[in-house]
Parts: structure tokens; sequence; C-alpha cells
């Protein structure tokens, strides 16, 4: 007991940054008998320090989402240099998780509560022979698009808006709550205001040729949210859907408005940002 | 009777080039009970033409080896269009294995037979932190190497070699025969002198940064020879062989001379040429 309490005392708080292949696992969240990305990295740091803290992300990702840089965070009382804890969490974690950095933060941090700003990615490959070795990692799509179209439809996002258009209507969104909602896990997303600070295509390249990337920074999205803007820009890139339509859509808060999801396997969690004060020590 | 006489007469040889993910696969060759490249290229051509000729590789790719332009052949007696196999195929394979290009050749083309030389590449992804969308497609190595050495000793396989010291040994060589063999399966190689036209190692790049590649091109390689003469150079990179020792192993005609086998997740078989003549109609 006392020992425990020594323990609690002296516990830290950390800050992982991990890169994720989210083809493997049933998204981030920790489900029952399903491989998760929350469920291995709690299970390698069991098996590295002999604590088993949940490990809280900055949000969840869906089943076949991908991250280039999540962040997740959790107190250990072991008291393990850092360079050390990334090292042993690489040994022992499937090769499609890496944890990126690992770092002690003040106890207050909370990787969800405390993230001020994200950033996803979309990654289509044009054509028709999508490479084996991008399956996995693009939304393959042999339709011409208009790219300029597309283009002016993503500057419509920027700003404040009412996303309730864009935010998922499945189901078991109320158990699920919203991907990214900054409330607790179970609520349902209280509004669908959210600031969009950039949205914008880009032309990327891979080996195998040119790529659409769209990226999106803003202070926060809902279930779904970049896939369903993603889905509904393709339909403007296809000539389906006016640019101008985004207002409207937008206006008529209504999931119905709006164009179809995009395909989990193109979208990457890029990054989180977080204010200097609340993670440095 | 006459009916399949006649489609026999008007049958034509095809020529595919094709690209594929390896890690999904048991390797190239069909094996009972075991999902292949070959096996799904076939099940593909009964469902798109209702004939089930078996596609007759360029060679053998191991379990987990990786193709950017494999070459198969097989004569069909549907006269159906170029472009449209190549659609219909790519519309019913797994997108882990990809059609590049289909088309009619003389009768006489053989995948294997006629191939006159052939070109590997090796990925390796030098440091501690492979990315996850990487990690089947590259040998992660964190040992520091010395590239000059590796380059000096890949100059020393340019040439016509025995290249014994670099087969397979392993016990089911007999059966299998040698991965590029050209004699008929089933049968051992016959002699392991083969000559390689290039050998070097390049800086290639990925989007988490530098790459080693390595690059073959030869006349034939046998079964393992690839990823022998790689386990062989890291061990050089790595200090543990000099570069002049290559003459050495190469001259002790004996497997255990040679360092070890690298990874298959790393190498890809490249292409596979032909001499005009024999494929163009």
């Amino acid at each position: 007991m006392a020992e425990d309490a020594q323990n609690m005392a002296n516990s830290r708080t950390w800050k992982l940054t991990l890169a994720y292949d989210g083809t493997e696992f049933r998204g981030w969240q920790v489900q029952p008998g399903e491989r998760t990305v929350q469920g291995e990295l709690q299970a390698a740091l069991r098996r590295v320090t002999g604590e088993a803290p949940m490990p809280q992300g900055s949000g969840r990702t869906d089943a076949g989402v991908h991250a280039l840089g999540q962040v997740a965070s959790f107190a250990l009382a072991a008291p393990i240099p850092a360079s050390n804890l990334q090292r042993a969490l690489n040994g022992t974690l499937p090769v499609s998780i890496r944890i990126l950095e690992a770092k002690t933060v003040p106890p207050t941090f909370h990787a969800r509560h405390s993230a001020v700003a994200k950033s996803y990615e979309y990654r289509i490959f044009p054509g028709e022979l999508c490479p084996p070795f991008l399956a996995r990692y693009v939304y393959a799509s042999s339709w011409p698009v208009d790219f300029a179209a597309m283009q002016a439809a993503a500057k419509s996002f920027v700003g404040e808006h009412d996303f309730l258009s864009f935010v998922a209507t499945d189901p078991d969104l109320t158990t699920r709550g919203a991907e990214d909602e900054a409330g607790e896990p179970g609520s349902i997303a209280r509004t669908a205001v959210r600031t969009v600070y950039a949205s914008a295509w880009e032309h990327g390249m891979c080996e195998a040729g040119g790529l659409l990337v769209y990226r999106v920074r803003g202070s926060g999205f809902l279930h779904h949210m970049v896939r369903n803007l993603v889905g509904t820009m393709m339909a403007v890139g296809r000539g389906q859907l006016a640019p101008g339509a985004m207002a409207e859509i937008l206006a008529a808060r209504n999931r119905s408005a709006a164009g179809p999801t995009a395909p989990a396997r193109g979208l990457f969690l890029h990054s989180v940002e977080y204010r200097a004060r609340d993670e440095d020590l």
C-alpha cells in the first residue's frame, strides 16, 4: 500500500506520437475481441513496464484509417527513460504500429482535451492501375476529375461552419460518439460547429506517378467528417455537384445533402497540435 | 469436337506483365490449399474467359517476394481484345495483383524459356523507425552500414560466375527447383553458372527518408540467389566480412561460405527482358 502510494506520487504523464497502418486494426478504440491500436498499445505498455494504463488518444480513428502522427497520453509509475520506453515499445509492438516519439509532459496534459488543432490527409490514386503496394493506402479512382472544381469546393470549407451535413448518421453514433468529439466517450456531439483553418487539394507524387492529396487542418473533426468532405468533393470533381453547392450543403445541416463517404483506406491522421505551455515540462 | 479443334487452331498466346504484393501469397507457384499468384491468375482467367490455362511465369517468386514486372504466358481460344482482357482481369483480381499490360505474342513465346535477362531490386530501410506503410516492402535494419564497402562487394558479382555459394540449400530444392532455373519444374539446377550484367547499390528515396536499394540484372538467378547476395553484402556493410572476400566466397562453391539470406519482404522482381523477335507478332 505504501509502495503503491509512493508510485502514484511519483507517476509521470507521457505523450506518445505514433504512426500506424490502420488496415490491420478495427480502429483505434479498444473493443472486446477485436484487434485495435489502443489495445495493442496497452498490451505493449504492460509487457514493457508491468503497468497497464489505458492510453488516451487524441481522437478515435475508424477501422482502416491510418495515422502518421496520432498522439496518446497516459501515466506510468515506472521511472523509465524516454528513449528506453520508445525503443522497448517498438521492440514489442507489431511493425504496423511505430512509436515516433515518447516524452514526459505535465500531469495536466491529455491527448484529447489538450489538443488545439488536427490535420488530416486524404490520398487518391487517379487511374486504373493502382500499384498493389499502394492499394491499402489510397482510394483508387479511375474517374477523371476536374481538379480546379475540387479545389474551389475545398476552399468553401475554410472558416467556422456547422458541419452537421458532413457528420456520420450511422446508428451507433450515440455509443461511439463523434470521431473527434472533445466530450467524453459515449457522448453525442453537442454541436457540429468546427473551424477549418486550411482546406486544399495538392498534387502529390508516389513511385507510380501522381496522387491527389487533400489536406485539411482544423480545430476538430466530427465522425466521418473528412471522409464525407472528400466524398462530396469527389462528386464535384466528377461534375455531379457544382463547387458552389458547398454553401447550400453546409446550410442544409442534413447528412443527405452531402455526397458519399470516401473509403477509410485513403485517410491519414497527419498530426495533432498542442500549446507549448500544455506539453512542456 | 470439331468446335474444340477449331478453338485450338484459333488460340492465341498471351503475354501478361503483372505487379503484386507478395505479402498476401504463398509465392508465385500453385500449391494445393495455398493462396498463390499463379492460382489467383488462373482463377481470374477462368472467371473472365471460361478457359483455365495454367499461366507460366518467368520464374517462381517465393512467399513474401514482390513483383513490379513479373511476366506470364498462356494460350486462350477466346477472341478477346487485349484491353478488355486487361480490364476484366483487373476487375476480378484482388487489388494486391495488377495486370500492367496484356498483349498477344507469337505461339513460340514462353515467359520462362524466352526470357533473356531479369532484374531484381532489394530495398532496405536504414534506421530504427521504419514507417508502418513501408514495413511489408523493405528490410528494416538499424545497423549502421559502410555503403562504399557494400558497393565494392556488389561490383565483385558482375560477370560470369559460378554462384553455387549463393544457392539455397533448403531440403525442398529438388522438388522446387531453382527459383529461376530454365529447366522444367522439379528439376534441380544443373549448373550455378550465371552472368550478372549489373550489380550496384543506390540511394533511393521514400516519404520517410533514404532507402538503400540494390539493383541486379543478369541472365538468370538461382533460388534465393539475390537474397543471399544481399545478406552477404549486409555482412560486408556491417564490417563482418571484407569486400575482397566475395571472390573467395564465389570460389568456395559452398553455401556456408556466404552470409545469411535476407528477408523476402525487401525483394522485388523488377522486370524480365525478351528479344523483340520472340514477342512481336
